[in-house]
C-alpha cells in the first residue's frame, strides 16, 4: 500500500518517483518505480495464422540506444494519453510499417520487469493486412523483414531474438493459437 | 553513439540517466535511459525436464507493488556487483525458494524493456533439485507454489501469468527443450 510518494524526475515517456511502502507484514520502506503509460504490441500476419501452418511475419529491425545496437522486434510503441491499448496497437502497426490490420485478436498483456517498473505490455495477433506508407517517428530508425514463422522461431531458439515481448508474442501465438 | 551522459538520479537498484545520442542518420537527441545491473532468472524444475513431460515446476507467487498485487513468477533477482549470472541464478534460487540446482542449463537471455532500460535478464532451467530453507530479503514476500508444467502453460494461455521472463521462460523450455 501506498503512504506516499515523491516525484524524483518527469521525462518524455517514463516518470520515476520514489514511493514509500506498507509491505504485506506491516512494515515500510522505499521502493523506486518507474512509472510509464503503458504500450501495445503487435505480430503483423501477412497469411490467416489460423489456417497457414507457417504464416510470414513482419519482423522489425530497430536501433535500440539502450542495447547499443539493433534488435528483431514485433512493431510496438506507447499508449497515448487516454489511448485504447487495441487503437495503439492499429496506430502503430501503421506507423512502423505502414501496414492496417483488417483483424485483431487480443493475445495477452505482460508486466514487462514487474521489480521497478508498472508497465504493461497489452499484445495484439495481426491478420488480413494491407500495405501503405509507413510514418516513423524522428528518432525510430526501422525496417521492416518479413519471414517465415518458422524463421522466427529458430531466432528465438537460437538467442538471436532476444527482446521479451518479441519472444512472448511468437511464442504464445505458436503455441496457444496456431497450438503448434 | 553517446555524445554525453547526465545523471539524474541513483537508486538502490536502478539508476536513471539522460544521455545525449548521435542516432544512425547522424542526428541528435536525448534519451532517458534506465541503467540496470541485470538479472538472472531461473525456472526450477523438480523433475528431469529432458524424461518427464510434465514436470513439476516451483512457480513463486510474489508481492510486486509496482503491479499492485501478487504476480506468478519464476525465482529471480539482480546480479551484484561483478557476479556471474549462473552463481547469480544458484545464489537466487537457494534464497527464493531453499532450493541448490544439481543443473543449470542456460536457455536465454532478454531484453525486458529495451525502450527504456538497459536490463538484461539471463535465463535457466534448473534440476536435479535439492531442498533446503529459503532466506529471503527484508521486503520480499515470497510463497513457493509448485505445480505441473501443463498448468503453468494453462495459466499463461488464459492470461493468469503475466510477467513477462516468467512466460518467456516456460515457453521457451516447453517449445525448445521438451519440444512440446
Amino acid at each position: 500500500m501506498q503512504l506516499e510518494s515523491r516525484p524524483v524526475y518527469t521525462g518524455r515517456v517514463v516518470r520515476l518517483d520514489v514511493d514509500t511502502v506498507r509491505f504485506p507484514d506491516g512494515s515500510t520502506g522505499e521502493l523506486e518505480i518507474i512509472r510509464h503509460p503503458g504500450a501495445a504490441a503487435i505480430v503483423p500476419c501477412a497469411s490467416d495464422p489460423h489456417t497457414d501452418r507457417d504464416p510470414t511475419i513482419l519482423l522489425i529491425r530497430q536501433f535500440r540506444y539502450a542495447t547499443g545496437g539493433l534488435l528483431w522486434e514485433i512493431p510496438a510503441g506507447t499508449l497515448d494519453p487516454g489511448e485504447d491499448p487495441e487503437a495503439c496497437a492499429r496506430r502503430e502497426l501503421l506507423e512502423e510499417t505502414g501496414v492496417t490490420a483488417g483483424r485483431l485478436q487480443r493475445l495477452t498483456s505482460i508486466w514487462t520487469t514487474p521489480g521497478f517498473t508498472d508497465e504493461v505490455i497489452h499484445i495484439y495477433l495481426a491478420s488480413g493486412l494491407t500495405a501503405g506508407a509507413p510514418s516513423r517517428e524522428r528518432d525510430e530508425f526501422i525496417e521492416v523483414v518479413p519471414q517465415p514463422l518458422s524463421q522466427v522461431l529458430a531466432r528465438i531458439r537460437d538467442g538471436e531474438v532476444r527482446d521479451a515481448k518479441t519472444i512472448v508474442a511468437i511464442l504464445y501465438m505458436a503455441g496457444f493459437v496456431l497450438k503448434m
